[in-house]
């Protein structure tokens, strides 16, 4: 079942003009509760404040911090695994795309059932035909303006896929339709420039910044041309709800197990996002 | 006063889960009721089952007619002047961008004041900085997907003006944040491509299917540079809430008084969207 808060309040809907409706006015985070604690809470609370700052969205961080304690509390989910989703628009409002500064923002948070286990296997990837719009105004944040994802992700369904590799306009390697990717070559790992397109997800930040400076081990932020797929040995595909999953094959070329993706399955598993 | 009805049910709000707040998935129009009536519907009709089309959104158009109506009667709104929008998403449910076929679209149609009343004035727009990214699949359709719109709107009332003229990341003219763009050269008119980026505004597609035949001219779809916007004499843009608005100043560019925007503006005034 999923229990809703908007603002605080327990209840199912929001304003049919909320700006987050008309739009995608906003932007939103999904996350593992654990044991009924958000691991990488600090992390989700970077990039909601970044987002809101890109988007000139005046949320109160602290609200919203109160209102997820109070959802989870609300759900007697303090011992419970689940995902966690935060959504803030610029509030209701308006008919057109003027900013109204005096809007006050909408924050839905909802809890809802765990993922399926996680399978231990690696995953084929589909190489994705549409390509991600470039705009860096865009790029990095976890904006609502997701058709460009849903496109992609019908696109890889219908091929078979669960997901897939999406390149952007200019033929880059940028992430997967709901992971972000790295790539292996020779020892030296790399990880595609979000500057473009793209989400700089929290796993992935997770990873750079705790995760491998523990097993000593470089990343270089890279602009990554499709062509050069092939010159990859391995890859993994990561997010803040499945962690860590190795990739065998994207289209035609495949990939081999990589010692690296081994450790850092085992140091995350050791970490506090560990289940 | 806004009435709103969802799904033809007199109401202010939408379930917080709905795809529409989640993710920008869907599709809407706006549009000038005259007199209680929708001068302007087929075209709009139109647009919204393309975009529904290319977004594999199973909308019952019939309905979303009977739903307009009703809420026109709720209103009381037979003899009215006003806005009405419509919103149409994917529906309420699931969390990750995959597709459920079994949802059900909801349809917000919402009644709004009418506009100030127009002025006569040529107005002066901002060039602005920011450019639209290019993407074909998502191009032409007034889809949810809006941030692009909202920033440059913002830059626009930064920089002190109503409105500005959008270029595409390949610097060529696109539109204006809520307006299609037609620019004359000594005698003949063009429009912009929208192949790439921008929407196709039902006013745009009345002007180039009803208006431009009755007086006889010729307008071309082209790729048009911003480099080349000082060799065009005069400019309007358009939409269908403010109908035919001519544009003395882009920038540092000045235009001149067009003769083929009197005379739009003329048999504009005579059509069945005259007021």
């Amino acid at each position: 079942m999923t229990v809703i808060s908007v603002n605080g309040q327990l209840g199912p809907s929001v304003s049919a003009l909320d700006r987050g409706l008309a739009f995608g006015d906003g932007v939103f985070e999904s996350m593992r509760l654990l044991k009924g604690q958000l691991p990488l809470w600090s992390y989700h609370r970077s990039r909601l404040v970044e987002g809101c700052q890109r988007l000139s969205i005046p949320v109160d961080i602290t609200s919203v911090e109160n209102w997820v304690q109070k959802l989870i509390s609300d759900a007697a989910a303090e011992k419970a695994e689940g995902v966690l989703k935060i959504i803030v628009t610029r509030g209701a409002g308006g008919r057109g795309y003027g900013i109204d500064p005096t809007l006050v923002p909408t924050v839905v948070c909802s809890l809802h059932p765990p993922p399926p286990a996680l399978s231990r296997q690696p995953v084929n990837l589909h190489l994705c035909q549409q390509r991600l719009s470039i705009n860096p105004v865009l790029a990095e944040i976890k904006h609502l303006n997701r058709l460009e994802n849903i496109l992609l992700k019908a696109e890889c369904q219908k091929a078979g896929f669960e997901d897939g590799l999406v390149m952007d306009a200019d033929e880059r390697v940028v992430e997967t339709t709901s992971s972000n990717v790295f790539l292996e070559r020779d020892g030296q790992l790399y990880t595609p420039s979000l500057k473009n397109c793209g989400v700089d997800g929290v796993m992935r930040r997770f990873i750079i910044n705790e995760l491998l400076p523990v097993l000593n081990i470089n990343v270089e932020i890279a602009a990554i041309d499709l062509t050069s797929l092939p010159t990859f040995n391995s890859v993994f595909v990561c997010n803040s709800v499945r962690g860590i999953v190795e990739v065998s094959k994207i289209g035609d070329v495949i990939f081999s197990p990589g010692e690296v993706i081994d450790q850092l399955q085992r140091v995350l598993s050791e970490s506090r996002f560990g289940s």
